[in-house]
């Protein structure tokens, strides 16, 4: 046996300002869409139809906005997080570009936090995540930190750096897609007829549907998107025989199934916070329920900005999250903060 | 909560007369070609060549005919059979025009009759659902009718309107994609020699070939087509915990496997009648035979029409459909009455 | 029930000589690309990425060789293994143009050998298949051969011959794709800094990654090459109830794995030889390793060729394939023998 194979890096193979260049860049087309539909129940018909696009004063359907994340960030996988014991959050994510039919992705990571744990065994890594696309316009960026082992327990601890990273994405700091028009909205066609205005910050809502999840269907998702983790297709890695759903498959589903309720959330473009707050496995079936947090303007004719609570649930009712303990209760799956446009 | 998602419709929302804009226009691709040919052993030449339908007068490969029907079927159940309670048949159905990769599909229902059952608490529905593609051109147009459940049980009946329907769709009034010609058709291409004139009405093909179900492969042609009736995907909705297969996932199946004896039984142009006779699970395997039920002429060169029953069942051998008592077999999964073209 | 179908072909229906033309051509596209990454964990750049494939030297990403090999090899299976009881072996096996969206591939045969078993009831038949593309150009020619019953044991047995296959494609034979250079290669993209002088003939690369396998992730891919053998599709048809997963997907999984250790062996060129050791069924995790067997030149700029033993297994330890008995091990499921192309 030769050493020529990818183990992934340890906590001290990062240092802070290093930038990681993620291999193998990604043409994403025509298939990658279908491919999201048959996945998820996407039906925002921003994502679904090039004529409701053009009417909305785009040149086309642009692939879903999760589609881009998930290829950016499964491209981090190998250099990121293929030792992380956890995936502790999210912050300052922007959608920058639209990503079209036949456009290539790459990914870049740079290191912007270090801080080893008392443990002295893991450490926590924060990276500033950027994809670009084949004319090296960025698409997406967003903060990311993660729980990972050392190599070495005796290795000495990086200097501590914590970065300062913004609770929410300023509403005025969201990039709108260059011609995005809603002021000609077909809300009949869209799907229902909730503009933001009839949103105010505090409501919830339930989106009522549920899926039950099957290995062939995240595993199918988790590889379209050359996410690599070990424990999403190897049911011998634990040793309760079970693969674990890649996190980015609840956040999909969820966003999916908030349709029914948030049909008009056409698309993310700020991703705040988020949090993975138990595994989820095959046979779960995934329900989620939505609350509006803030509503913002645009410069965009007719584009608003609502900012929301997504939380995907395996079970149980109600929408508190977290015991009395603080932790959160063992059915909420995913407590993610982001934007979307919506028609005003 | 927020009473902001869709509920679907009961029967004392529907009027004669009445005509329902389907939500979410959906734009088709290669990738849901690809798919079809994932999901389904579908072999007909006409719809995995190109150049086989170039050599046939099209200017390439038009989508599966039953894309377009799962399509407009599809963007139809949010409105007409989300609280259906039996989908109980199909009637005057007929391909106007093909899709291709790159239209938009969207789809209207008018309600064409009404029926209050005795019991006071369900209604039968009919509707004729017409999908459009994004040039205002009308691609398909069947009618269908389900047992839909009342809100409330005093709401009045409405004047009961039984739609006249034709038993069949008349061979004139089928439509021929314009400049198909099978006088220079490839039977060895094409993988079988029989013409029109070899197959005789009364005559039975069993297809031979069986197909066991998966969930998640009937959970994402169902998805593909954005059919968000609950019972396809929550395992949590029956109290068998059973997810129900859509019955249009076994039309797509039986009419695959119908390849083998039917191999030029090209384009799917008329749907007569169809009854999804016994519900379908994963686990199940799905065979089917057809019966030839006539022969027509088209004013296509080389072109004519045979009408099939094509019959889905789970077990069971022989050919016999229904019991002493009139009622389906409970191996009968699918009875469907439909026209295809085929080299004369 | 009328004899229509098609039950394959049994020994004595092949000749000597015989050119069977396979049935169904089939158009690929992007959709294909994108379920190719969807049900392999395939991330070798120059199919992955279309700028990736440009700084190459080509005008676009081609299709995975390995959606080239499965299109022709499933055009024959109708013809050539419906009734086969074993796939013995491969030899001869080149890839002689790229496949790329929007090609049609069909295929041929030539029985080019025959020897019917002492035991009178099956025989080998060996023959030569070439894919060919709409312009008429051959892609891809391989010599396989499988045992086949015989309808009649009382058939007389045909002359034997058998042909003299080469024990491995000569390196000066291997086409290179016309343009390919890889004078400009980018290693860091790629994902492996090795290039082919960093490899060395007896060497072996434990590929580290397992993926288990579904039920509908094989049938998916197996429909997708539109390949007919009932084993795959059908839980009635083994007394076990198991299905069978066709040799090729173990084939394209274990290549995929090889990624780990091998990112820059980028193309399959040559295919020497090849068992399919063991079955493979739903629930297997399927690992790989690969010992380099020869490196050769080519006379393309920067480009070298690679030819790697690839063993597919389904658990065990260790690299040995064989026991005492000459027999594979039973955790052994693919032994192949091909010819890549790598940045020298």
């Amino acid at each position: 046996m030769t050493g020529k194979t990818n183990h992934g890096r340890f906590f001290e193979d990062y240092a802070l300002g290093q930038v990681i260049v993620h291999a193998v860049p990604r043409t994403l087309g025509q298939g990658e869409r279908a491919l999201y539909h048959a996945l998820y129940p996407a039906r925002h018909s921003l994502h679904s139809s090039d004529e409701f696009a053009r009417a909305s004063g785009l040149s086309a359907s642009p692939l879903d906005d999760l589609v881009a994340f998930h290829t950016v960030f499964g491209k981090s996988v190998p250099d990121i997080s293929l030792n992380a014991v956890a995936n502790l959050g999210y912050a300052e994510g922007r959608w920058l570009a639209s990503v079209w039919p036949g456009d290539t992705i790459a990914s870049t990571s740079e290191v912007i936090g270090l801080k080893q744990n008392s443990n002295g065994r893991t450490g926590v890594v924060w990276v500033r995540t950027t994809g670009r696309n084949q004319d090296g316009i960025d698409v997406l960026s967003y903060v990311r930190w993660v729980m990972v082992r050392k190599r070495d327990p005796e290795a000495p601890a990086p200097e501590t750096v914590v970065p300062d990273l913004a609770q929410v994405v300023a509403p005025e700091s969201l990039v709108v897609p260059r011609g995005l028009d809603f002021t000609g909205y077909d809300f009949a066609l869209a799907g229902e007829p909730h503009r933001l205005s009839d949103y105010a910050p505090g409501e919830i809502i339930d989106h009522v549907d549920g899926v039950t999840v099957e290995e062939a269907e995240h595993m199918m998702a988790t590889r379209l998107w050359q996410n690599t983790a070990k424990v999403h297709f190897d049911a011998t890695n634990r040793e309760d025989g079970r693969r674990l759903v890649y996190g980015g498959h609840v956040i999909s589903l969820a966003r999916a199934l908030s349709f029914n309720g948030l049909a008009n959330a056409q698309m993310i473009v700020g991703l705040n916070a988020g949090a993975h707050a138990n595994p989820c496995f095959s046979g779960d079936t995934v329900r989620a329920w939505s609350q509006v947090l803030d509503i913002a303007k645009t410069g965009s004719p007719g584009v608003g900005a609502i900012r929301l609570r997504l939380v995907a649930t395996k079970a149980g009712n109600g929408t508190e999250l977290r015991g009395a303990d603080g932790k959160y209760h063992p059915h909420v799956l995913l407590d993610l903060d982001y934007w979307a446009l919506m028609p005003v």
